[in-house]
């Protein structure tokens, strides 16, 4: 196909959102993005137990991993490697916050064409900037991949500079809470170290496997409240998403790391 | 009209929402919503100065007043009193967070029947329960009716009992911030205070024009840190929106106020 994005919505490939969805309301939803590679999308299970457990969070029962599977199964095709994201919004609402007490999810499968990154960005590694805008406090709704974006939509305009490929984002107190589109990691002598996101953030699946991995390259993983300055003074940082997998990060703001190995050891280790 | 919701689209009637919107992707825009009396939108100077504001403050260029007034005249009726919801979002986008330098945002007229309230809402006054669900602390977005409504979503999902009619939302240090749809006043003596709205919640139209006529029932009004113990101790609480006006709060929880006059004569001044 050669349009941009090509999208089902409910299973159509005709259907459009209604202004009414609670989706575009209210941000009353949640979504996952992830690699397909010939029609298979990568790490599926966790993805969608993600998927799960996020819409579970805010009490939208989620569509079935056939149904989704039979989906992407239409929508991309084989020997291709492009992107889905997979919306699922609690559905049409009347005018009003409450929950209709019956309600059909929206569900939507896009297809786009797989970012090209710079070869650069594997090999030697990324600068991030600090973010100004703070990510909030919000127990009820941290760790989940939900649509309301709006701080990460403010911290990443922040900065144009395209030598600067994402954001640190903090959180009110200060500690170091994600990037704009990526987890963080902070490797510490033997110790890797990424952030707490018991109060906000979103908890990323490559974050959930990499904590999962580490001790194959002899590190203990830790999740933990970090200041930005234990980041700052961190033998190397790495961070991750689903789509590039995981970057060394070479500067953030002032500080400057040499190249190091741990970004393509985990990508090894994750076969990304 | 028969229809419970009419609605234009950039100012067409056949039109939807693409999935690739950033207000369904991102919550990334803002609403409004209104009376509409004989094709008259209520307080539209106030409002559209409120949605200007709004945009501007996460870099959206709002619509013309004179478009916005030619297509609610389109689609509201002359004898007709309905509820208009306006919702501007930052427009189609393609993957990412940062905003697309060039945009051009999405304008959404919805036109609902007016709520039939009860005559007691008026009369007798309403009940409030307390809501668990925090309101978080987020500076740069605090004020702003942006499309992130999920806070408001699950508080307002925590009551089912119709004896309550809105919840009473805190933010996490416990100050009373809002209701999920409404703003909140209470009376001390000759003082009528509401909540400070610098770090979480949004700052209604009718909120501002209590703040600026209370002086001619001889109340000095003032925006402050409000505990919630000094909102159920004080001598009257009343809640405020755009479609009901004003209404008596008598009760919030356990704690139970006599039958009060503010919201009535806050009605009358307001002529709403």
């Amino acid at each position: 196909m050669n349009r941009q994005h090509t999208y089902l919505i409910n299973g159509g490939v005709d259907d459009a959102i209604s202004p009414l969805d609670r989706g575009l309301s209210y941000g009353d939803g949640v979504f996952r993005t992830f690699k397909v590679v010939d029609c298979l999308p990568v790490n599926w299970p966790i993805q969608y137990q993600k998927l799960v457990s996020d819409c579970g969070a805010i009490g939208i029962v989620c569509p079935s991993a056939e149904l989704l599977m039979a989906e992407i199964q239409m929508l991309f095709d084989l020997d291709e490697t492009a992107v889905a994201k997979i919306i699922i919004t609690r559905g049409l609402g009347e005018r009003g916050y409450a929950p209709p007490a019956v309600t059909a999810p929206t569900r939507i499968l896009i297809k786009s064409q797989m970012p090209v990154y710079p070869a650069s960005h594997f090999q030697d590694g990324v600068a991030l900037y600090t973010c100004r805008t703070p990510v909030a406090h919000q127990p009820m709704l941290a760790g989940i991949k939900h649509l309301n974006r709006l701080e990460n939509v403010l911290a990443r305009a922040e900065c144009r500079d395209p030598s600067f490929i994402d954001g640190v984002m903090m959180d009110i107190d200060g500690h170091v809470i994600e990037c704009t589109s990526a987890n963080l990691f902070v490797r510490i002598g033997s110790h890797l170290y990424t952030p707490d996101l018991s109060k906000a953030g979103v908890a990323g699946v490559t974050r959930q496997r990499i904590l999962d991995i580490a001790h194959y390259l002899h590190l203990s993983s830790e999740i933990k409240v970090l200041e930005l300055q234990e980041v700052l003074s961190g033998d190397e940082v790495v961070i991750c998403n689903s789509l590039y997998g995981v970057w060394q990060v070479r500067r953030i703001a002032e500080q400057v790391w040499p190249i190091g190995k741990l970004a393509s050891e985990l990508r090894e280790l994750l076969r990304l």
